[in-house]
């Protein structure tokens, strides 16, 4: 499948989607907003595909809107109902929170891993932060950005950065939209790991080699439900979810394998199923 | 307007309240009380100012309730209900808990800075925690001090203290009342900046002067309420927040500006409407 | 009484309870898991206790399941309603979120201390989250190991993880199942202290010492409750149990001999009344 705005490679159990208007920082449009989309649904369709990686090709991660587009972007400032995304068999449901324009990484049933290159500003900083799991090379740099333009806290970010970094620190960088290197990222939990610039691809495709191999994909699956899904339950809702999902869990070839493996002191050879 | 308990001063869009009993520490007062939420209500009125920074004067930030008076705060024990705050014409509604009787700095339409400068204990930690940013000098020290004095988790920061700081490090301080130095308070998340003592207001009015300056009063008092609110929502009341005041602000002079001036790569000048 | 998996110590106002397997990493069986809940409850009753710490005999904290037990615990999968804990006389109510198989920590009205002594890995990762505070020695070392073994996120560690460590931290860690040592654990929050291995446990002892000693019970049982109750509140809800708590604290011996202990610059001698 050829793209306008993004590149997709897959090999080795990882989907690799790479913004990639690199002249423009891979500012945001619709096209890619589009294929961003549908490369994530092909890929979390694809059996021979176990963790998706974004990244930005060039320079930068995502500078945000393309300022040449905000026009068009602000005649559909709504949002639009996109088809759900992640409807595999398993127990635990998507919540609708999951399945707005630009929140639906978390629907995704397999883990999206965000390599941040570079600035990551705005709507740039939000898909980042839609990632699971976020690992920076030294050179990236946050930005939220929205209060330089006028703007308000779009998309969710109101609701998502405070439950990665905290109440104070949302604040501060939602009020300022101060530039945020990615060694203050790690420091406020914006990122979950830091690692030098020419190793960034390396790093990730070791962190993502090790999901793709080591671990059950229909463990990462379920759980990465009951992390999201947690967010609006009780602890009591999530025990009771945990309990059905252990005893199911109890039924599969993963589990099988999982103690197979162990027992017998070999590396792991999980199905999903 | 002359003040009992605090000090008022107001420039360079700035608003800054000192508690102003330095010899007791700043220890809090029924009038402190009652002139901090008028000093606050009047700065938030104020179309000169942009930014409020809340310090104590002297060697304090606040020690809590003051010894002497603590017989009347326990004969006022409950919850007065104060006249509403955050009435501005802003779409994201004020919930309740920002409008209780030290609740309130969320429902300030603009951005209050804490400068700790010093002892921040029981009443006078509580303050602190609802400013939305928090910048420490080296000799701020934290404690929640109920617990040495056989009270409770007053005023909410039951609530608000895990959210800043998580579960663990919240129950550590509240059980504990240990004292928590500027370097330690960093690490937990409790205050957003360290600084050196003798730099603290030099900084913290740097800090404020880039919110009066830089970025548009409409969009820090809109992310405010949206970061609050947030609190109480799902992920998808807050995009569909998020997406009305989109709507809102491209309607904005500020948003016209935020686009000028970058577009014209000039300080923006932004008028709030 | 004699137990066959734990052992417990009381001395000092302090009950320590030790998983006792050490030749099997004090793997989980279902003996210990009755034996756990037994000796939380006895300590919670007597008055001689004010604080429990929970740790593991020789190099382990707890290795997770028993794997030679692991059929007996697939028959049991779903929650078994325990005894109801912590009923003692405040008003702040348990949620029954901390009264299922294995979240029930938090319903004892003492403070327990997670004395992280090598791995906790699986449900004993669990059981650690759930002590209140985690001190551990340079040679703790955490994993989920779900993903590893084909299981899924259990007994709440879905909801409790994010709310201890944030939402990436968890998602990295629940989908890798990678061991995370001390220092990383203290960075991440997953830890309050890491202390030298061959001093934890006169650290712990010491940190628990100060609660025993310094500290009202009566406001830790209150406080605790307050805090865990108030993951459920609104912040109206927590200021209201706040202020209802204040009112009832005020009557309390504890509160006289808080600001008596302070006026007369003594030693406090709290009576937990």
């Amino acid at each position: 499948m050829s793209h306008e705005d993004i590149l997709v490679e897959t090999g080795d159990r990882i989907a690799t989607i790479t913004l990639n208007r690199p002249d423009k920082l891979n500012a945001w449009t619709p096209a890619m907003e589009r294929e961003v989309r549908e490369a994530m649904e092909a890929a979390d369709c694809d059996d021979a595909v176990r963790v998706i990686v974004l990244t930005g090709a060039g320079r930068g991660f995502c500078a945000g809107a393309d300022m040449a587009v905000l026009n068009t972007i602000r005649t559909e400032a709504g949002d639009r109902a996109p088809r759900p995304l992640g409807t595999r068999p398993f127990d635990v449901s998507v919540p609708p929170d999951y399945q707005t324009r630009y929140s639906y990484f978390p629907a995704v049933s397999k883990p999206v891993i965000g390599a941040i290159n570079g600035p990551a500003a705005g709507l740039g900083m939000v898909m980042a932060l839609y990632c699971d799991i976020r690992i920076a090379g030294a050179d990236a740099v946050f930005s939220t950005a929205f209060s330089k333009r006028g703007l308000i806290a779009e998309h969710g970010i109101s609701w998502m950065l405070p439950r990665l970094i905290g109440l104070a620190a949302a604040l501060d960088l939602l009020l300022s939209s101060r530039k945020v290197g990615a060694e203050e990222a790690l420091r406020l939990g914006l990122v979950n790991r830091v690692v030098p610039q020419a190793e960034l691809m390396t790093e990730v495709r070791a962190y993502a080699a090790d999901l793709a191999q080591n671990v059950s994909p229909r463990s990462m699956a379920v759980m990465k439900r009951q992390v999201y899904a947690a967010q609006f339950e009780t602890l009591a809702e999530a025990v009771a979810v945990g309990n059905r999902e252990m005893a199911e869990s109890f039924r599969s070839e993963d589990f099988r394998e999982g103690v197979a493996h162990f027992v017998e002191k070999r590396q792991a050879n999980f199905t999903g199923r």
